[in-house]
């Protein structure tokens, strides 16, 4: 990078905001540490205006651009890669909560707004903001929107992009598309926005959106269910969306192998059911209604499906408290690779309806690789998305496991494939799946995405790599 | 049209398929008889392979395609324009469904499926489609994802393009696109079916598509209220969307003069409410448990509202015939220009919450431009959707007031454009409001509409005219 440019952006921006050193380490790395980060500068603007001037300034240059909102993103979506002459284009300081209007139940905020602060201000004007995930405290707004995230309430909410009325994006040219409407109908020509959503920044840059509230839960109900097949689960969450008035927001599978590592993690003796069980359902439903309405639906649920063989045996969260003793069995699943020392993680979706013939499946495929193998597939069942995870064979080095990393991931999306599922359910395809995209996706829908790349960022300065191979 | 074409057509698809005589007539025409259609021939091809065929054999040709569902588009977006040589493609006979799926809650249906029948096929399997318009025993399935359709269930099931999962595309230049997928979640690269969604078949042409099923609605409650104001209105919205617990399904809006009318239509001499009111609001909640709950969560909203003044009357339907009877006063509204022997209609949208400003700004901005005018705005309030129709003053002939459409419309707009909103909620674009759109439409935006038209259909021959002006 010149020093000329690098003197342009900082009489842009402040040379404050432009880091070229050791400070560069807080937004130079990856959240998973497989991959190391080499930006040529990290920029930091302060406003939409100084995103677009710095993205005229690189698109002149030809200095390619990644854009970075909390950096928690977990396939590599916001490295800068070697040799690339990239610089880190860090949101941060765009975390204005620009208007929120609870008659209309929207809001526009901006891409550096942390989800959590985004929710607190949903709550603080007795509204509710759906989108929660793990990384909360620290993903921001744009960063949940360019890769579309999911989470658990993705059932009763839909992903991220369901969420979003309007975006303001800056686009490889520099201009800014203001499309920050709160309009719940307009059909008024294409819809535009839903290019930008889930592109992970290789179309442009997200800088505000419009999003939508809801009326705020008043009345939880978690209970952790033991149930004896996937096939049961299955049948159970029918059960639970018919029988709750399609109140049910998260149905979470988890097989006995995760329940018994979640407890060890915790440190919990107990089983807090009466006996093992080989798979198990946390779910929850929730109403903006307040009172026992509620709990007599899921008890209504949960009986009948006790009646038909479906569960056999389920334990209700009576507190807040225990709400979140539930919620952290689910929550501390991610830690059990590192527990075990040495697990493949995935991040699939099949339909619904065939999530127990994909288990079955594709737990008989690694396992015919490797006998001793320990999958353990878990994650958010009610949409069909299974984080199928691998646990290496007792009597082998995690390292030496490890190396089958590739062809382990690459049964498990033979499978998924052979399902009518997707590779990548909630955690996009930055760099880690984007060669593996090009081998497998549909050619027609491989050549509309690169003529639509073509055609937004025919230089290719936007996030170089991501999603499509160069 | 060359001879060849036609007889290289006819051998596609068959001679019988290929109408070009006075029997292109019940396709040939507009629903709302303010166009005529001049196709050189009208197609009616039986599959995916046949519309890609036709498509291909066209595109050669450079003959102009104006693809047509049920016909029953309210702003010429299925015209054939004189002079063009447009074929009219109608998918009339894709009208299999060709999977249903109720445990994965998902339907794949043909683009010629009329809307009914695919509710019906919903129910039969104990499962809801919740597209639910005037036009629903005509309409199809692939018109109503082209355009996007709206109607009375979209505050809680969203537009159109929320409930589809996958699409199946015949592009512009023939290729068949297969993106029919079932996921609940997929991020593996750009999503492209909101493209061709409410593109109004000028990007592609939609021949089947994957749509999300719900639980059945098995309690639904209906109420008339009489309300003091639009504020009023839009104040119990708010309440009754927490109230029901997120249960309300329609909120239709409309005044004393639109109220009148109806009762009229109807021949309904005794007025349902204790007195007249300047406002009414008829609701709905559904839910797919059955049982006294909703009705007490109805009532308490309403006692609530009553407690603040918002509202001064209600009444429930007791039953279903007393439910199909309060939804006649509001599917009659449109006949009201009619009766009155003209008006001017309108299809426009602003946030929910800019309601009352919008209507008092505009009732005031078309009175002074013609005093004596009866505005009588109407729709579904519950997500910022109003058809803002206006009769003609008592005392002026109907030719003379229809006269001044054009000047009365854009009263409207511009009203609608100062208050955040779009000149076109519900109906699309068509060739009706594509000059208008050009006008008025960020200029950003209209270049990337134009570029992405150009890019998929580089000679123009998708439904030439809609959506963007030639």
């Amino acid at each position: 990078m010149s020093t000329d440019l690098l003197s342009a952006l900082a009489d842009l921006i402040g040379p404050a905001h432009v880091l070229t050193g050791t400070d560069m380490a807080p937004y130079a790395f990856d959240w998973r540490q497989r991959e190391e980060s080499h930006p040529v500068a990290v920029l930091r603007p302060g406003s939409t205006a100084e995103v677009a001037a710095i993205v005229r300034l690189c698109a002149e240059a030809r200095v390619p651009i990644v854009p970075q909102g909390g950096n928690t993103g977990l396939v590599g979506g916001t490295i800068a890669e070697k040799g690339t002459g990239a610089v880190l284009l860090n949101l941060g300081r765009l975390n204005r909560i620009r208007t929120l209007d609870a008659t209309d139940y929207t809001m526009i905020a901006e891409a550096g707004c942390v989800l959590a602060d985004i929710q607190a201000a949903a709550q603080a004007a007795d509204r509710y903001f759906p989108l929660s995930l793990g990384a909360e405290g620290t993903c921001m707004l744009g960063g949940n929107l360019s890769s579309n995230a999911g989470g658990i309430l993705t059932l009763r909410y839909g992903n991220a992009r369901d969420l979003v009325l309007g975006l303001e994006v800056v686009l490889p040219d520099g201009r800014v598309w203001n499309g920050l409407r709160t309009l719940r109908k307009d059909n008024s020509g294409y819809d535009l926005k839903h290019l930008f959503l889930g592109a992970e920044g290789t179309l442009g840059i997200i800088t505000a959106a419009s999003v939508k509230l809801f009326p705020r839960p008043r009345q939880v109900e978690t209970a952790l269910v033991a149930v004896p097949s996937p096939a049961a689960a299955v049948a159970l969450l029918g059960l639970a969306r018919t029988g709750t008035g399609d109140s049910l927001s998260a149905f979470e599978l988890m097989p006995r192998f995760a329940f018994d590592g979640s407890r060890e993690i915790l440190g919990r003796d107990q089983d807090p059911l009466s006996a093992p069980s080989p798979w198990y359902v946390l779910l929850e439903a929730s109403s903006g209604m307040a009172g026992p309405a509620l709990r007599g639906q899921v008890e209504a649920v949960l009986e009948t499906a006790l009646d038909q063989g479906l569960v056999t045996d389920a334990i209700f969260a009576d507190s807040m408290e225990q709400q979140r003793k539930l919620w952290l069995i689910r929550e501390s699943l991610p830690e059990i690779g590192r527990k075990i020392g040495g697990a493949v993680h995935t991040d699939v979706s099949v339909p619904v309806s065939r999530i127990p013939d994909f288990l079955a499946a594709t737990i008989a495929a690694v396992t015919a690789y490797m006998p001793g193998i320990r999958p353990y597939p878990f994650g958010h069942a009610g949409d069909g998305n299974i984080h199928f995870n691998i646990g290496r064979p007792v009597d082998m080095e995690g390292a030496a496991y490890l190396a089958h990393a590739h062809a382990i991931s690459d049964i498990v999306h033979e499978q998924v494939l052979a399902h009518g599922g997707s590779i990548s359910a909630e955690h996009g395809i930055g760099n880690h799946k984007a060669e593996e995209l090009a081998r497998i996706k549909n050619p027609v829908e491989l050549d509309l995405m690169r003529k639509m790349k073509a055609m937004l960022d025919p230089d290719g300065i936007m996030n170089p790599g991501k999603v499509l191979v160069r």
